[in-house]
């Protein structure tokens, strides 16, 4: 915060299919330094697996992929998909450049067309054997993340023992698991209200049906 | 198997207290080309999470570390537990010399006193925020093994489209979401019954209470 310039990293969900993997990505991105957990979309999330760690996570919520990459353009970060792309990078070869937030795909279809659009480059995990398709989204999320630690140099944090060492939990957010308001969003959902018939559209487009998806617990 | 100088990984599975990790461990194991996952004490596990893909992976059965040890040392395996000892490496720096068996800690205490006797090296994964004390151990696991397979140059698997290819389903095991048996562990088997009181005890000694813990489903 108090230097413009330094690295940070970003996640950002949309259209996670099982709620609960919010909370367990949560964990992850404490560990990994990331600054923000971007929600687009839905705002309800479930903390299971977080093992407390989404409250220290800061999340911030946008209605529109549109919205959540003018936000993310304004600090200077690149938008990375996480997806088997044609000209996706192998993580371990660090092709990061700044700041960067990383865009993750639904657990089933992976990323939408409309979602690669925003992103300025791909990133994919190699993979050596042949008995699955594709990993678990948030052990996906954990291995892009720690190397991205890695290439930025994040310093580490302070162990006692066998454990990292975990801060005191920070001040409350508004509402437990559920993405605090601003001034902005608030109006924002106000005016998605009037015009169309639920806050869970991204602008104004179909609903997916993924999103309605929360019985399973784990992908 | 026909050049017995090929890096090979294998995952040790030894007191994992919540069964269906097991399964989400194998999805990753079988993604990163793990050779066998070795599972010492309890055979049974839950195959939730790993998506088919434990179909996938060989699994081979232990009743004590010290027959899990003598077994790897026999194919000139390293031993490297994962975990935050005060020798431990990061993982980054690829401290590997050979094939290598990584053995995992139970999600709550991590690895026991007894566990780190048989590692030859500790690596563990740097957390660069405050939030959390230690990662989930599939999200632990699947990081190790991806830096390993980086390390160890192995092949790509071939992709299509966004996905990567899965094999045909291998001829069944034995018996579904149980270990295979061999005729040495049938014999082990029916030692232990006669000399203690169950075969889950790892050389009779005293069972680990995490052993009977499965209730809770995600860590």
């Amino acid at each position: 915060m108090e230097n413009e310039k330094k690295i940070e990293s970003y996640v950002v969900v949309h259209n996670i299919a099982k709620r609960h993997n919010v909370g367990t990505l949560a964990r992850s991105a404490t560990a990994f330094g990331v600054s923000e957990m971007i929600l687009v979309g839905r705002r309800d999330f479930n903390a299971f697996g977080s093992h407390g760690s989404t409250s220290h996570v800061r999340f911030r919520h946008f209605h529109s992929l549109t919205d959540a990459k003018t936000f993310l353009k304004e600090r200077d970060c690149d938008i990375c998909g996480v997806e088997i792309t044609e000209n996706a990078v192998a993580v371990n070869e660090h092709p990061f450049k700044r700041s960067t937030a990383f865009l993750l795909g639904n657990e089933g279809t992976g990323l939408s067309a409309k979602e690669c659009e925003i992103c300025d480059f791909f990133v994919y995990i190699p993979q050596y054997g042949c008995g699955t398709a594709s990993l678990n989204v948030t052990v996906a999320a954990s291995i892009v993340l720690h190397q991205f630690g890695v290439w930025a140099g994040f310093s580490e944090r302070t162990r006692e023992g066998n454990k990292f060492i975990v801060a005191e939990r920070p001040s409350k957010q508004a509402k437990k698991n559920y993405c605090m308001e601003t001034s902005e969003s608030i109006a924002e959902e106000r005016r998605l209200k009037r015009e169309s018939n639920g806050f869970f559209e991204d602008t104004g487009k179909e609903e997916s049906p993924s999103n309605l998806l929360d019985t399973l617990f784990d992908d």
